[in-house]
């Protein structure tokens, strides 16, 4: 998984919102931008004046079923690769042997397949798992080579097929994101999704987000 | 795939929204009820004025595929059947036999495999792709009967895996949901729910709707 | 103020969108229904499956001031009377005499006066107030009269001026609105409005906003 | 009114989106960045890619009337300059003479009494209005003065009151906000308001909101 910030609304613009309400000055000192944004957004709770700051996420290499959570959140813009436009790759990609997969004493990890399979599916961490996936894989490719199009063969997917979007979510959207998907209940891959998004928040914006990470952290 | 209407406002209620705008008084007769919004909302556009119609659909039956593609609007309300929790269901059904699927000359719809897979995953009506998702079905059940936990099973899920949930949506958000996905471009089993959507509605809630299928109809 | 509850989704939807997540019975026992809801929406916090839950009521006489509060809830629908169209109906009426306000010891909660202003104007319970409330309305009476187009007269509408609406909004969007406006900082007449909402809501709905209202009740 | 962009996401941000979808590299000449999103975006109507456009309007000095129309637009961020919290500044202010307002052959936009509630209202450019709007302001000054409180007070406020607001919102939002409020049925002042916004978006963002204005523009 790979997640890059591409665009951020600076941070001043919530101070100015936030001093029209009081037809207060906005600062031009940084940490008392920031003691303030957290006193009205934050402990006041006046999160709306937050909305004001957009963030963009290229986020590559997530797999559908985490997809399938992401996309839940309502409160997002999201362009997103097209499995109906984009199966074709397959077929410039080397062939996986599905009948290796079936050998006795094969060793997934290691081998050849997986070099390609590895580029298409998100890992389980769980052996059998991944070795289930690049058997689908394995036979979505062979449908594709077959010329089955995309529309049918994208049935047969696993779960695990790697995706990529890009993303945009405001601030207020983006607390309300990682305070739900950071959760040790939430799906492993969602938080280190989670996880990441905020690694690579601008620094002087992390302190908005930095209380959902707390707990986190003190478990440490 | 089964669609039912199991709630939705009186048509009135829009009826009496729009006599605010302009102090009248709403209508009893049902015809001049029906005239009247579609004078606003269709014709004249204002079509926030039947946001206060709403519809809450029970499907059950289409795919994870489908379902990428249903929560993409963002303007509805979702309730829908877990993948995290609900993976145990293929451990009390009858086991598919993987290898059987691999054997030459096999007829899969023929076969006790797709008497069970059927219950599970939707037809793509190709019989190579439902072959492969009946494999990566197959698969998913031995993890699952293995004792491999929902969360990291679901990644080798065939994207045809049926899923099932509560739609709650306006009829402005509806019209827009319609024209989308009834399009001839959209994904198959996303047009034949449009239309059953629509084909489940209340008869006097119809005619706001019944211009996005008229192009359909013609062609026939 | 006048609060209308005109259409509600029954309470057993809900029960039965819940029940698509983990695959369970929707229950018949009302009882039932509604501690299960309670638990997943309320308790549990998966609050998006009370969204399936939609109220319109229909709202008459509160102030345009109030109505500049209720319409930042973003997460609703409104269709209101237009002031652009409906200003004429003060030429209807008879004439507010605008020079016996200025009298001294002039008494205008026992004058012909304010009989027909309190038709147009919320009180504020202070008598300065609607006293130049009443003066800034037959100002704009008087310039009705005189044919000034209600799109250039609406600039002196004191906003006093009574407004209506019809209003629907999901019981999680009602969860919110009512927490927010229910508190003791808000203004007033949003306070009223917060409270008569949950009065003519079906007393099996109830529960879910009973919390909402407890720490007032426990003040009396 | 003043209207300046506080801040912008940069139009590439919505090519990086759109390659997302079919695989594409992102453009590094403008001119074919413009040509490409214009094709989805527009023609195809992918609006969603747009929607990683976000805008920050600082707005100054619109009528409250003005903002009971701006705050109907749902998808947009607004923090608004609170009339229950600033009223004191006209303590602070010369004191209106609400009897000079009522004597014969008076001059509003000669006096001084205009200097003093032209920083405070919205003119409507029709004597008699403006004249009615500055006995209002005067009458709610007068109150200020004697202690009343804002929340009381303020409803005797005339719409014509001056409001200050930070706006954001996206590319997409914001073609229907020019379409909706470009018209020449809508209200004068958010006609101008939607010029103003358009006239300060960046030169290379504008081709996403030209078509709106061009009917205007052939009638010059």
């Amino acid at each position: 998984m790979k997640v890059k910030l591409i665009s951020n609304t600076p941070l001043e613009i919530a101070d100015i919102a936030i001093c029209k309400c009081y037809g207060n000055e906005p600062h031009s000192d940084s940490e008392k931008v920031k003691a303030r944004i957290n006193r009205v957004a934050n402990v006041s709770k006046h999160a709306s004046t937050i909305e004001h700051l957009s963030y963009s996420f290229d986020i590559d290499g997530v797999s559908r079923a985490c997809l399938q959570e992401i996309c839940r959140h309502r409160v997002s813009s999201y362009t997103v690769k097209s499995s109906r436009y984009t199966l074709q790759e397959l077929k410039k990609e080397h062939i996986i042997k599905v009948a290796e997969l079936f050998e006795p004493e094969y060793d997934l990890y290691q081998s050849k397949n997986w070099d390609i399979a590895k580029k298409y599916i998100v890992t389980s961490d769980w052996y059998e798992v991944d070795l289930a996936s690049t058997k689908a894989l394995g036979e979505l490719q062979s449908l594709i080579e077959d010329g089955v199009p995309n529309d049918v063969a994208k049935y047969c997917m696993p779960e695990a097929y790697k995706t990529s979007l890009v993303m945009t979510i405001n601030a207020r959207a983006l607390q309300n994101f990682l305070t739900l998907r950071s959760s040790k209940h939430a799906l492993k891959e969602i938080q280190e999704l989670a996880r990441n998004m905020f690694e690579v928040l601008p620094q002087d914006h992390k302190f908005l987000f930095e209380g959902i990470f707390i707990n986190e952290q003190t478990n440490l």
